[in-house]
């Protein structure tokens, strides 16, 4: 099974801390190193036309973790480019692969998926994850697979009209920059998704390691989930 | 010619301005429209192991522009890899393809290019562009080529004191989110590019323009360029 469990990915916080600048040369020699900690993984789902920081903000961000892999997958797996014309070159998602993080990125209305084929893997892989992160409109994404229903939820503000029409089923909250719902994280537009990723790390992994990351990546963090400047 | 000149890359600034979440909308249907603008072009030369933040950040800013496109080169032309594990497909790098813009991401230092040719295709590339643009350790590589001699400069704070040591003719600047020193763009640590990305955008194209992407990606913008809240 390549599924790790929450308790395993949570295990992870214990790791020693790394001076910040180390930590990714570290990891690239840490393969020799003596003990195996359990992986922790990461899948993410891209399509064309996906905005490219929703998605890259958390994977910079997870990727800073250590004994951390990332998967990049797509419907047809072949290469998937951005809104900004990023080519990635993705893998065929295959339920046997599906992680036990999944970050689903959002787009602009015209670029989000509408291939039914897109929500049943979607809902499939959210099913089976563990923790399910969403970016912008990626969470009228997971929204539109009904899994949602009933739970408080977020979304880019100047989207936030159209998406609570689009699925009135879901608690959508106007002001947050991201929103916790059991294993639900649903953060606000784009650049939204790098505190979230952080605030998920400080909840899973421990406040010093997002931290640690934030420093590491000179990035002025939100840490407040409430702490919205782009409410409407 | 594929080069736009340094007069028609400004010439976008003088764009309509387009409600923020509809821009990458409209920018998909934009070819139907009836006047051409010219096309600003951003080259990112990737190497394996480049920081994923340091090319995405200033990628999502630059590509919220309208009529604006973006190359990804590398020295072999294959999948690149970040050092989070993101597989880029990537051109080989050609100077008839050489763009007015090069942005040059940064690495942690045991994934920072040693290969020569590597360092002649950065030196043909940085001579040729309008505006060469550096992320983190970034200005390290274009500093090995001596184009930034005598030149104000910075780079990632914690890798400050080995950068300082490996080409001292640099002016180094030790407090700075980001430096301008003519046409060369150098920024602090990782995210700092985004920072960095929207400073050029609004020396060019305007702080209207800048601001604009800034509120679309949500992004709570260093706009001052000595406010540098990692400078040891």
């Amino acid at each position: 099974m390549l599924l790790t469990t929450r308790r395993q990915v949570c295990s992870l916080a214990a790791a020693l801390p790394v001076s910040a600048f180390a930590s990714s040369v570290q990891a690239s020699e840490a393969n020799a190193g003596a003990e195996k900690s359990p992986k922790a993984e990461l899948s993410v789902l891209l399509y064309p036309g996906f905005e490219t920081i929703d998605a890259m903000g958390p994977v910079e961000m997870f990727g800073n973790l250590r004994d951390f892999s990332m998967r990049f997958a797509s419907l047809e797996g072949r290469v998937v480019k951005s809104a900004q014309g990023l080519p990635v070159m993705t893998e065929k998602f295959e339920m046997e692969n599906a992680s036990p993080l999944l970050l689903v990125p959002g787009a602009a209305p015209a670029f989000l998926p509408k291939d039914p084929r897109f929500f049943e893997m979607l809902k499939s892989a959210a099913q089976k994850a563990d923790y399910v992160l969403t970016v912008c409109t990626g969470s009228l994404l997971v929204a539109k697979t009904g899994l949602l229903n009933g739970k408080k939820a977020t979304s880019n503000k100047k989207a936030l009209p159209m998406v609570m029409k689009a699925v009135p089923q879901v608690d959508w909250q106007k002001k947050a920059r991201w929103v916790v719902d059991g294993r639900f994280y649903t953060s606000s537009g784009i650049s939204a998704g790098m505190d979230m990723a952080l605030g998920f790390i400080a909840d899973r992994f421990g406040e010093a390691e997002a931290r640690r990351i934030a420093g590491f990546t000179e990035y002025r963090r939100i840490a407040d989930p409430s702490d919205d400047p782009f409410a409407i």
